[in-house]
């Protein structure tokens, strides 16, 4: 496992970067914006993440192409031994077991909103292994996009959102591997129960 | 630049994988399907690619996150100082000179109908070279989309295209860096020139 320290902007690039973020026991997807030469991101103060964040100071950003976990983050939370704890410098933290490339960042709150904060992040340890680069997969990017639109639909119940749901969804089925439609599957189930009124299939 | 054969399943996904195929001076954007491990692609008859895979039996896969290129190859010819031309084995190649990405595949035609080609690809030289994983891009990602939409709205002037890719352009204006956003009002000068009719800014 490498711990190189590379420059930020090997890593992510300008715009915004969609991580999974773990603090306490907890992991989310999150985007970490690279404005520059700086990262920073944008948390609801109601949020587990925007908590944690205040109490302890850390963040760990998971970068992985999972596109089940990336469901399962955005709906669920995921049981303890999803975690391993490992103390790094002053910072006792908890990563996510099946990710084997993450960033360890320290976390400060720049600026606050009565909804939001603002976090400057800074990596403190990386462990990233390099590999060879992967192409572009539209059946991993719709699920992405089908689980942002989700977690909208879920608060609103908007039509219009429903609809490119079901839009990512079809390309997923066209474009994806097993995994994309088992997590595009997946959201379907979280969506449903979550609004009974709608029904995805 | 590494030239190890790595295992198909190391640098595809399973599904539909989007890359850069050159054939003989020509670039264009492609789905490259991985499945059963084995690599493949269907072509339409009329293009250029496929009356160069007919005739010279190769293409390179070029692997890119470059999201200027992918609007460019999609609605432009490269000039030739875009290519370099190189022997490999019994293969004289061109591939193009700002990706350091590529694989070179042998292309048989195994179908065909009145409108496309059913192509079997085989890696027979790899040039990758390892880095550290990215996170996932949502500005990138939805030029790609945007894209997709664009050549089929070129064609067709379906005013739900049009809805599409203002949808992701603004996505792309919101979550992406200076180059996606380059990409994304390049892919609008493009659409604006094809049909006068419909006004992107």
């Amino acid at each position: 496992m490498g711990s190189r320290l590379y420059p930020i902007d090997n890593i992510f690039i300008e715009g915004i970067n969609e991580v999974i973020v773990s603090t306490c026991y907890n992991a989310a997807p999150m985007g970490i914006i690279l404005k520059n030469n700086s990262l920073s991101m944008i948390v609801f103060r109601t949020s587990h993440t925007a908590e944690n964040i205040i109490r302890d100071g850390w963040i760990v950003a998971h970068i992985t192409h999972d596109p089940v976990l990336f469901v399962r983050t955005t709906f669920e939370d995921l049981s303890s031994e999803s975690y391993v704890e490992e103390k790094i410098g002053e910072y006792h933290i908890q990563r996510l077991r099946s990710v084997q490339n993450w960033i360890l960042c320290k976390a400060q709150i720049l600026n606050k909103t009565s909804e939001k904060i603002f976090v400057g992040l800074e990596p403190v340890h990386i462990a990233l292994t390099p590999e060879p680069p992967h192409p572009v997969h539209r059946g991993f990017n719709n699920v992405i996009e089908a689980t942002v639109h989700a977690t909208r639909y879920i608060l609103y119940q908007d039509m219009k959102l429903a609809e490119l749901i079901r839009h990512h969804g079809d390309l997923v089925m066209r474009c994806g591997g097993e995994s994309e439609k088992r997590a595009m599957k997946l959201l379907y189930t979280f969506v449903n129960s979550k609004n009974p009124g709608t029904f995805f299939e």
